[in-house]
């Protein structure tokens, strides 16, 4: 199998006018690149376009195309973001107790499911230190109390900032980021919540489930934002629960759902997949 | 295929002790009937007994069981609720102009998919009435509006009364039914509502589904109680959306849950399946 | 509201090469015309590019644009398939006795789900008469048995013929078309098979399923082709089952996927979203 | 917390008659057991009577009503398995190259999900050798081709008999094991496939669904038999696949479902939920 060849990929967005596709297709069939993917979306409502479109410069001109196309799309009046296949964004695992995202986010780089690399693993806790070494991946241990939050967030920004970390992933760590970090740390973050938002935000989401006696639990991966637990939705799942079900069976069974969709919103998130606007989240898929 | 013999249908419930089972299972054996159907559940955190019992009872034996089950149930304690495979309640069906979940009830129900009999149809829109007359069922329009609700549900008590009505179903019926009607009209009542509760209760469920971008939609059959949306939840589902889904697609893919979790609540709900307490319900499916 | 403006919908399939995306948006673009929708897909082990595009043409130019799109396809090198928004194709419905797949097709229809028209209702009984009739639906029996079936089928033809049929829907019909039928009717048809396809073609599927001890069972909506139970696949879905589901409660449960899923394929096909190729379909929904 | 009672689950079948659900239950009650579970089912056309009771015996009681139950149940016509809650069965895994449901197993194992214990990996390959000394587990290399494959089993059955194996499970393990092995290795054996059987199986079942151009792809969990890929089925899950995947996006979806429904079926064996007959399996959950 020889290598496919490097690509770049295009999130655009903007104000709908007529003429966008061709335009942009034109733009790259006439600098000799070849369209590998390209997918685009009409919000009707808001008039805003979207378009995500992946194709493979002619030989030698990657550099060039990547600078000549933000050009393009300011002249379009379009919004845009750029990646090339060959960018390995690097991650930061904020964990703290529950091991089960931290394992299987681990274990889906190494078998080569992400376009990306973990970096390292923060914790407020010891306990993931020892398997954070047998993966042979760096662990910060970061406590957190009500006293030192501040500090802490400092620590953790200088870690991510030596680590050159692009995303911060919380796979099921149990505090919240101040807005303080949020607007500090220089890049996004994807958190996973155990329980179909908008139900059930806040503390204790399978306890909330069971009181209610829900038929159905699910989780959500959504990118976080000041607001607790009501950043833009990337991906959902669910699945069906009785009466049988406990509040441990709903633990055992979310965990897999929260394994399953965290990791595929990493995913897309890696292949410069999704689009944000309105706290909303257009996904190309 | 002769005809399967008659049977007793027991739902119980009640603090839980030792021997409940064989206590119940000895006295339907001793009495010479035979178990069709036994299934138990244990709240272990509130130490409550579940039980669903269904049994063919020795021959000419019907009628004195039906009897002389209350006093055991009595006996040990527990809430008892009777019922046998013969009986064949008779339902109102509330609508308004949405007609998929009217035809639908009735197309099962003359598909003979339900235990029971569409008794009649009361609407606050004329919209349905001609449909109503080629299924060959009474048709009535109750308009309701503020000035005249109490006496508009007196006039639809009335009719539940002229006909003889076990359960009412809120086929996406648009009032809301008021606590004195609920009080009063002396059957349970079974509501779709168009969201996967508890999330999106109130109005225009999909509208506040597509404002939130979240990547899943649900519908919630449940008991109809005096609090809006919120009585004990039956049967849910859902279904996977995305940005390309409108408002009007995802009505109208929910209509297609609406539909099947609505017919599914009132099967359970007619073979006697369902266990409502604490705001919950158990369903022995 | 006002009436969106009529789109031309073009399906494309042909052998890859580079810019084609440009040249279809380009000509559309400099036609005047407004690009609605634009979905492609590319097998890159067969080396064959589809497409999908769907816009408004300039005023008073529909006409001439559905002639002049053609030439530029072939230019290309492309295979087309052309349909206009306003286009609204006649559909026959083949039934037996089963009616549920009957009455959900012709209720969606009335509902205003489907871009086409139902025409007419072709029976190898008679018990789907008086239905039909309701319906305002001219309804045909036409018996088929071992001895006549040729010229049933030629009957059939001139049906189809007489009520300007441009699609066949099997809904539940319990016989085989043959090859000779296939050929001649002059008009592609979609069936739905009782299973999850290749698993359990042929005859009576439920008991297949229930005699393998299966924990899903499914249906299969796809094209009929000379090969029984092989043509293109078109869309499946499946529900869980267990030990205490029967053959009739397989069946039941399969009514409602079956309804589903062939409502969902009838839907695609009017909307001009499925090619065609290697006896595999690419959906663009 | 305080430890729950230790308790028995007692899995009986036979030809059905009156009173085997009062008998049970009155012998369990008269021993001062307490019922913690009891599910029962009835095959009406095969005529046979299913039932899992799971009772806490009277202090000091447990070993004497092991034995006595085994009594009760030859009485009854009954054939009986037991097992008691602190039973912990050994588990060897058996994998090939594929690491996904051998870090799967091993980390639910290590999370407190399994009632049993891994004991032993045995692999016809060295790849998995050092993370399975990272997880503190034992690794037997045992080559297979097909001139040694009598002997390369006598080895196996030696590694098994040497670990006091219980359970084999077949975690991606690419060797199909002969008769006379699952003859001789004194227990059972579940096995992960990549399909929904009964479609698609034996080798590269993902190029097989590909090939067919189906919409969904399945897994199944089932017991080893003579013959491939027919044993009796445990559980199955499924999930949506469009023409944009290809056969490589087939195997990683894939994986997720493997993962899923090979652990949900060793759990299940593990608490002794699954009785088998007529080569189907009812799975008291």
């Amino acid at each position: 199998m020889n290598t496919p060849p490097e690509t770049i990929a295009a999130l655009l967005f903007g104000p709908d006018r007529r003429g966008l596709v061709a335009q942009v297709a034109g733009w790259i069939h006439e600098g000799g690149g070849n369209i590998i993917h390209a997918d685009q979306h009409r919000d009707g409502e808001e008039g805003i376009f979207f378009q995500r479109v992946e194709w493979a410069p002619a030989k030698g001109k990657l550099e060039s195309q990547m600078a000549s196309f933000e050009t393009l799309a300011s002249e379009l009046g379009m919004n845009v973001r750029l990646a090339r296949s060959s960018d390995r964004p690097k991650m930061a695992l904020f964990v703290s107790r529950a091991a089960h995202c931290f394992h299987d986010l681990v274990l889906r780089w190494k078998a080569g499911e992400f376009r990306g690399e973990v970096a390292c693993v923060i914790s407020n806790h010891e306990s993931l230190r020892e398997a954070s070494a047998g993966y042979g991946l760096p662990f910060y241990h970061v406590p957190v109390n009500p006293g030192n939050k501040a500090q802490a967030e400092e620590k953790q920004r200088e870690i991510l900032k030596g680590n050159g970390v692009d995303l911060v992933i919380l796979a099921r760590y149990m505090q919240i980021l101040s807005e303080e970090m949020l607007d500090k740390m220089g890049c996004p973050s994807i958190n996973i919540h155990h329980s179909f938002l908008p139900a059930f935000a806040g503390a204790r989401p399978y306890h909330q489930a069971f009181r209610h006696g829900v038929k159905i639990i699910g989780v959500t991966a959504h990118y976080v934002s000041a607001e607790l637990d009501a950043g833009p939705i990337i991906q959902q799942e669910v699945t069906q629960v009785n009466h049988r079900h406990g509040v441990s069976d709903l633990m055992r069974k979310g965990r897999d759902l929260e394994k399953a969709v965290l990791a595929q919103a990493v995913r897309w998130h890696l292949e410069n997949r999704i689009l944000v606007y309105n706290n909303k989240t257009v996904v190309f898929d």
